[in-house]
C-alpha cells in the first residue's frame, strides 16, 4: 500500500468514526414504502434506517443497506425472536433498494413493498427528502400510468409498456400532446419510474403548479437483450432501437393522442437508460428533438457533428458521482453551439432521488 | 369421536396415501410466474410443484402450499446449501399464494412474483389448467389497464383504481361503454383482478372471439375499513359504499366515455367481494342492474322484494366450496321470477381459477 492510499483510508475510518459519533435521535417512524399495516422498517429524522425482522431460530440475518464498504448492516438477536439494528450512519434521501441475507439465503424484508431492481423484486425504504413535495401526492388532479400490451414482430412477443397521460388527457379529445420516452436503468423495468420515481406524480404537480406545458411519458423495458452486470459494453442497441422505433412509436402514435413528428418527441433515459439514450438518438436523429442522459453519461461534439441538431440536450448527475463530467461536457457542447443544460442533484449518488429531481428539472425544458 | 367420524377420517388418511402412491412424473418446469431468469418453483404435468430455496446455514425451511391439513410442505436441506421439496400431491389448477417460514420467521420465495393476498405480498404459483387459453396472452387487439387516482373527500385521501379499457377504445371517442365494478377477496387490493385474475386478458380474448360487447371494467380497494380475518361479520359496508357510489363512480363517468346509468352499470366481487357486492346492491338497487357473486354468497327473493328488480343475478362457486348452495339458490330465485345464472367450476376451490371462469362465464351475460 503507498502511504498517500493509507492516509486517504485513514481518513475515511476517521470520517466514519465521526459519524458514528453522532446521537441517533430516537424519532423512528415507519417508511412510506411498507406494506400496509407494518411498522418496519423504520426511517429517524437523520436519515438512519431501523430494522426489524422475525425469524427466531436463525443465526444471522444482515441488511445489504449501510454505509459504503462496510457490508451493510448485521442485526442483532433479542430475546424476542426479532433481529434488530439501525445503519450505522444517516443514508442519502430518497429511494433505497436493500435485502436481506438470512442464514446465507437472500430474502426481502416482509415488511416493506417490493421495487424491480438488479434484476430482482427487492425491497425498498424511502428517507423523507428535505424538497419532497415536488413528488407526493396531492389533492390536483392526476394523470393516468397505463399498462399497454403492444405488439413485437422482431422478438415474437407481446410486450409491455406504461403510458403516462396527462390530467385533462381524456376530456378535450381534439387535443394531441408531445411524448417523452423515458427508460429505467439495468436491472430495473418499465415499472421504475412509476414505482420508483412517481414520474406520474411529479408531472401532476408540475402541471397542476402552470410550470410545465403537458405531455405523455411512454417507459418500456430496455434489457431486451439479457445481460449480466459487468458486461454492459457487450449490450448491443440493435435489438431495443428497433422494438422502439419501428414497434413501439408507431403503436403509440397510433392509439394515443399525440404530435407524432421527430420535435415532439423526446428521449430520455437514466444510468444504462441514458447509454440508450446516447445510441439510439445518434443512431435515429430523425426520431427525436429533445435528449437527456440522467447519470447515463454524455454527448460529446464530435459525435453530434453532421447530424440534425437536437433542440435540447439535458445532462445530470448527483453530486456524489462525477459532477465535474457533466459540467465540463456541457461546457465543450455549449462552446460548439449546442442548446444544452447541465444539472447536478445536491447530495444524492446514483440514485432514485437524483433522477427524480432531474426528471423534475427536465420537463419544464421539453416542448418549449 | 363419533364413529362415523372415524369413518371419514379413515377415508381421508387413505384417500391421501393412495394420492401419495402416485408416481410423480419428472417433467417439471419453472413456473410462469417466476422472476426472470429464476428457475423454481417448478410445476409438473401432474401438477405438483418443487421448491429450491438457497439458505446455506438455517435449520428449517417450510412452504405453507401443500395439502390441506398437513401444514405445508417441509423442505430437506442438501450438501449444497438448498432446502429442496416437492408437494406431496398434485395441486389444483390455477393460481396459488404462498409464503415460506425459515428458522420461524415469514419471507418470501425469491423465485416468484409477489400477489397481494392475506393483507401482505406473497409469493404466487400457477399451475397450467387445462383450459389456460382462455386468460393467456395472444397475438390479439389488447385494452389497457389504467391506474387512476381518484380524490375521496370522504376518506380524505387520493384513492387508487385500475380501469380496464377495452381495444379500440381510444380510436372511436364517440363509442361510450357500461361498466362493471369488480372487487377483489379480503385481503387483496385492487391489483388482484388484474394480477392474479387476468381480467384484462380474459376480456381482451372474449372480445377478439366476437363473444362478447365490449365494456369498461373498474376495480378499487374495498377494504376500506381495516379490519382483520375473523372479523368479517364486524365489517359495515358504509365506508365502502360511501367511496365507490359517491366519489368513484362520478369520477369514471366524468372522466371515461361510460353509459353513466342504471342498466349499463355491474357490480360482482369475489369471496368478500361478493359480501360487498349483495349489501351494496342491495342498499343502491338504483346504481347497479346486474349482480353477481363469485364464492361470495347468494340473493334470496325476500332481500330482493320491493327492490327495483336486477336484469341478472350470476351466482358461481368451486366444486370444491358449497355448490349446492349455489344451486338451490338459483332455483329459488328462478322460481320467484328472477334472471339467474349459476355456474359452478369444476375440480376448483375457493381460488383464482374459480373466478376467472367465472368471469369468463359471467361477461358474455352482461349488458345485452
Amino acid at each position: 500500500m503507498k502511504l498517500t492510499q493509507a492516509i486517504i483510508l485513514s481518513a475515511a475510518i476517521l470520517a466514519g468514526h465521526a459519524c458514528l459519533a453522532q446521537e441517533v435521535k430516537e424519532d423512528f417512524k415507519p417508511s412510506i414504502l411498507n406494506q400496509p399495516g407494518q411498522e418496519y422498517p423504520q426511517v429517524n429524522s437523520q436519515g438512519y434506517v431501523r430494522f426489524h425482522i422475525k425469524a427466531p431460530t436463525a443465526d444471522s440475518v444482515r441488511v445489504s443497506l449501510g454505509l459504503g464498504g462496510r457490508g451493510g448492516t448485521l442485526l442483532t438477536k433479542g430475546d424476542d425472536g426479532f433481529f434488530t439494528g439501525t445503519t450505522e450512519g444517516p443514508m442519502d434521501e430518497g429511494f433505497h433498494y436493500y435485502h436481506l441475507t438470512i442464514d446465507g439465503g437472500v430474502f426481502n424484508d416482509p415488511g416493506t413493498l417490493n421495487f424491480y431492481g438488479s434484476t430482482r423484486w427487492e425491497s425498498g425504504v424511502e428517507i423523507p427528502a428535505h424538497d419532497k413535495e415536488f413528488y407526493a401526492l396531492k389533492d390536483v388532479p392526476h394523470g393516468n400510468v397505463q399498462q399497454i400490451l403492444f405488439p413485437s414482430k422482431s422478438t415474437g412477443s407481446q410486450r409491455r409498456a406504461f403510458v403516462y397521460t396527462p390530467p385533462g388527457y381524456e376530456k378535450d379529445k381534439s387535443k394531441k400532446y408531445p411524448v417523452l420516452y423515458l427508460q429505467h436503468g439495468w436491472g430495473e423495468d418499465e415499472t421504475a419510474w412509476s414505482n420508483q420515481g412517481h414520474a406520474n406524480l411529479i408531472m401532476d404537480n408540475l402541471i397542476a403548479e402552470g410550470k410545465i406545458k403537458p405531455f405523455i411519458i411512454v417507459m418500456t423495458y430496455g434489457m431486451t437483450n439479457q445481460l449480466k452486470w459487468g458486461h454492459l459494453k457487450e449490450f448491443k442497441i440493435d435489438t431495443f432501437q428497433t422494438v422502439l422505433t419501428d414497434e413501439l412509436i408507431p403503436y403509440v402514435d397510433s392509439h394515443f393522442n399525440t404530435i407524432a413528428d421527430q420535435s415532439h418527441r423526446a428521449m430520455a433515459g437514466l444510468s444504462m437508460g441514458g447509454m440508450e439514450t446516447h445510441a439510439i438518438t445518434l443512431n435515429r436523429p430523425d426520431v427525436f428533438s429533445y435528449y437527456a442522459l440522467l447519470s447515463g453519461g454524455i454527448y460529446t461534439p464530435e459525435e453530434l457533428q453532421g447530424k440534425a441538431k437536437p433542440k435540447l440536450i439535458f445532462i445530470s448527475c448527483g453530486s456524489k458521482e462525477n459532477p465535474d463530467k457533466i459540467n465540463q461536457a456541457a461546457d465543450t457542447l455549449k462552446q460548439a453551439g449546442y442548446n444544452v443544460v447541465s444539472y447536478v442533484s445536491e447530495n444524492t449518488a446514483h440514485e432514485f432521488l437524483t433522477w427524480r429531481r432531474s426528471l423534475y428539472q427536465l420537463a419544464p425544458l421539453l416542448f418549449r
